[in-house]
């Protein structure tokens, strides 16, 4: 039973140390994997991290068995949220060493799935759930909206600049670059409307669309807030 | 009274079935259309656009006269947003066949109308239209303010920027561009000040301007939550 | 008494009318000036123009005047708001045809100050007034902590990137630019960091700057809202 | 006891001399330092800056002996945070003449802690640590959690657009720019995506990652107003 409670909650001091070892883990191999991605490195990093990788993929995997072993319903685990993310954090390294070159370029991707295994530290988290589901309806309703928004934003802006630019409005799945960039207010400023109709168009889509695209942001801060409120009432 | 039941509610199970149908085809007939306008298709893709085109048509036509059928108030119904808007969806398609070429660009675009023919169905756009009714003076205010600020700035920057970018800031109205490029934040980067009074001004405008220009989006998102905390009460 | 009361107030049909005339002259001697700064116009606009002027500039004398006239208290009226703002609006036009040719220009800007005379007649300004009231202390709190974010965000920035980017960065009042451009997120493109250090800064500034840049429009929002609910519950 | 009311206190008028004298010469001595930055200046400002800047530290230093002469608990004054801006503030000074050249520039920007003196002054700041503690919990999930977003977006962009464009997303890293110029909607238009499947995923991102980065603006602008609102009630 020691070895449960050590493995799966938090509140004994050897239950932290492990918590932490882990965290201090998915972070160093966080940190490799994003190192690696710099071109041109010398033998001897590769070396390092391939080593790194080597005692971080044990540590998750012997983690991952624990957990496994721990659990009251092995199976149920398995296919939870965090069982599937612990495994696809070590899948990739078992993986790259019998398939063949071309896949692992992806493979190596599934390896960042190791960032959601933090979550599982985070008990704040529960609290942006509680504001999510509390707004769920509506933010289901902005993302359709905003989708609507974006999807008008881009047949209108089609209409009007693809004479003009049809490099650029080439198709409205081409103008949808555009209304995607526009309606966050990013701007790149790589693609945008040089006719008079196409700016006013421009003009009203941003002055209807962004009270609808702008809108999820204010929800989710006012549940936020509300959560608060009812517990300080508490 | 079945079909009727059928063709306006979506409690009974056919009624769900029509619904549903219509709503795929309408996605489909978008989708269609969203393709339809990339350049230089082969002559198969064209053709199956055409026939999806015809069988969508026929289909929402169908359903056109089956709701004027249905309806208690025949001309109600026509005269209707949703009777308009069903209309204006299958009229592209008539035209086209009989009108001459030229203007069948424009009329292409009537066909987008489908896309509000969605907006029936979901039942949340009333808690938008709530939240929206109960700040409308708010909504209203904020847009006319700004109108205003848009405008005073784009007479400001036209003072500031016109000797120096005479192409960029030639008139009122193009400075309209850059106001509404930069209040909106979007900032492409086609047109901005570079003498140090225009940026000054910018300045100014961005710290007043941006307090009114973000307002509507966070009083939408307050209303929002207002309404649903009236509905919790209950 | 009866010209008193369709001068001042806006409860009887004539002040009714009375308001809605010099309100569509306001707009239809915006709309000349605006258009009047596009760039090689005809003779014939150009005499149309200046015909506008002629009338409107009458009109607006005439009203101000007949302000005065009606006034209890004149000198009180004459240095009020409204009342230096109805002078302004007719004054460049006297002024530019004494006056020698040079300062016409800026002379002209002063014209621009009809567009307060509007807000006037929008009673919903009391309403965004004692929002911003109620949130002054606030307001003025988030204002300053702008303009010392923008300034730190400016000496940073000149730090990284002045040797390596010189001309964008030549000296902090350049740099304030780029801070104005970055925290207000409009970000036209036209000044970037491009060294490491320069980089984490603006990651820095961004993280801590855009929570106290768009502080302000959200608590306009809030403060509008709650005044909407006072109303509400009387 | 009469000096320490003046130094430490500012309800008598001679306390508020003091107070406003010292945030005058911050305010003059921020200005010197900016206008400093400017290249080629004249030998004649540069005198200028210089006596100015003898002047100010001067008065700064004296300032900073009085402090701790009045100081109850000397040693706690002296590493107090406000203890440790007046040292950096007056620092630089006396190092950069003894010091060798290299390092001054460096040194240089200690000089612009005197701008947190201000700080000292300013009651209203208590609102906002008000706000900030009220929602610390929050503010730091997100905080983490816009790190967390912003992550995924760079690792994620760099599979789609390292090998289009390759000096762009060089590596991570890099692309760790370009994660931050779009999540905070800035989007210099330095770097973007230009393949499909990076263009997908930068809406995705922001369509997720905008409810999250936003957010912390909304949760103080809200605890800020529950402040006022509890203030009203008292």
């Amino acid at each position: 039973m020691n070895i449960k409670q050590i493995v799966e909650q938090s509140d004994t001091k050897a239950g932290k140390i492990f918590d932490l070892t882990i965290q201090f883990l998915i972070f160093v191999s966080l940190i490799m994997f994003s190192v690696s991605t710099i071109p041109d490195l010398s033998e001897r990093s590769l070396q390092i991290f391939h080593i790194t990788q080597i005692i971080t993929v044990t540590i998750f995997s012997l983690e991952y068995l624990l957990r496994i072993f721990v659990a009251d319903k092995k199976l149920a685990y398995i296919f939870s949220f965090y069982g599937v993310v612990d495994l696809l954090a070590i899948l990739p390294f078992y993986l790259s060493s019998t398939v063949d070159l071309r896949s692992i370029r992806i493979l190596r991707l599934f390896r960042l799935f190791r960032i959601f295994k933090v979550v599982r530290y985070s008990k704040a988290v529960n609290k942006y759930k509680a504001a999510f589901f509390e707004m769920k309806e509506e933010l289901v309703l902005f993302s359709l909206a905003t989708l609507f928004v974006i999807y008008i934003a881009a047949v209108g802006i089609y209409y009007f600049e693809n004479e003009v630019q049809p490099e650029n409005f080439k198709s409205v799945f081409h103008s949808l670059w555009w209304a995607v960039a526009t309606l966050t207010t990013v701007g790149y400023g790589d693609v945008f409307p040089i006719t008079i109709g196409g700016r006013l168009f421009t003009f009203l889509v941003l002055m209807i669309g962004l009270s609808i695209v702008a809108v999820p942001a204010g929800l989710l801060a006012s549940a936020l807030q509300n959560i608060n409120k009812d517990k300080d009432k508490e």
